[in-house]
């Protein structure tokens, strides 16, 4: 059986991961890979009513919230993620257990190997073959999404409520203690995990997301209908 | 600081819980107990909404379900339970883990030390000071909860949809298999899990219940407002 690849986008509010992982999608496309873009919390039926009761429910005790993103990341895992990956499909997440770290871990201050057994418990053996960490200061990526709102655009650029999630509602102490999070995670995993300089244009950040992924897939799998295939 | 009492009520559909957990906070009352009735999953203002997807949603894998209603069941024990334990009441609740391990993995199939291990995760250190199991052959239990649906009676009594929920809709062998749970879970802490017939009517039933409460009480603690006290 054909293996697909697993890539994770990864950073703060405002980094750019829905841009990025659209422009990411369209050049695996363009290489011949057949791609999946999905997204945590919501990439299932069940997981879109439980990503409202986390971004715009009441607020929820913190090992509660803990375990709803569980609850969504099974369900993504069992009925999306592992069906594309066996499928031999790039399968291209936005957020995935580094985000349940760094916002429950590191922001929240829920303790790091308890969310690490609960992510152990949802995703069973599997592990991102990449994951790409947008790295933009949180001043930032703050100031970024905030225009956002101002503007009336929603994190997937279509136009809808002007008010923001709960996350991005948290003060900067918040997403200063996450951009630390992200940081020691990236440093503990480093073959894992690779940082990439999120500011300048989205072209510009586009083209060096490429150039990592480009190199990874060529180690892990071929394209399923690589551009020269079909010419020749 | 004073410390309640806990009691789970505990048992297969149609054995009677919620009629009886009704009947028992009513003698609590009577007898000067200050008394919290909750029931899970449902217990907390997120726990409603989770109820709604547990059982009346789209079809969930086994393992989110399981993570669903250990988010319930955290919200719950911070939020309700220790609060109410911690203020020197009593705690009737309408199912606790057991029914998770039960439903879960007697019923669905699900690793019982896996359920083990997320029921500590939701619930710390909190265990039952006592839990009744209203004991009713699966059959019977189960033509119970079927006439109360064909007269458009939901568990709780009052007059709702003539649907019946996911777990009333399991075959026979499902409540089966999660009678022979309870049988085991029983054996396996007879300390904690006290057998109760739930045959016959529901003052035979209660009074059966109530003995048992009775003597367990009065080892836990003594009420805030007993009667002798308040006539003397």
């Amino acid at each position: 059986m054909r293996s697909g690849v697993f890539i994770t986008l990864e950073g703060g509010e405002g980094a750019g991961k829905t841009t990025q992982q659209a422009l990411l999608a369209e050049r695996l496309q363009q290489e011949g890979y057949t791609c999946l873009c999905t997204r945590e919390p919501g990439g299932t039926p069940l997981g879109k009513e439980l990503r409202a009761l986390l971004l715009h429910g009441d607020p929820i005790s913190p090992l509660a919230e803990l375990l709803l993103y569980a609850a969504d990341r099974a369900e993504h895992v069992q009925t999306r993620i592992q069906p594309a990956l066996a499928a031999g499909q790039v399968v291209v997440c936005d957020r995935f257990t580094d985000s349940t770290l760094a916002y429950q871990g590191y922001g929240r201050g829920l303790d790091l190997d308890l969310i690490r057994q609960v992510n152990q418990l949802a995703t069973g053996t599997l592990q991102p073959h990449l994951t790409l960490w947008l790295d933009l200061p949180p001043q930032v990526g703050l100031g970024r999404a905030r225009s956002r709102q101002a503007a009336g655009f929603s994190e997937a650029g279509a136009l809808q409520s002007t008010s923001a999630d709960r996350m991005e509602q948290a003060q900067l102490p918040f997403h200063q203690r996450l951009y630390q999070g992200f940081q020691e995670l990236a440093a503990t995993e480093p073959q894992r995990i690779v940082r990439i300089d999120a500011q300048g244009s989205p072209q510009e950040v586009a083209q060096r997301i490429w150039s990592v992924v480009k190199s990874r897939l060529a180690e892990y799998c071929a394209p399923q209908n690589p551009e020269g295939q079909r010419r020749g």
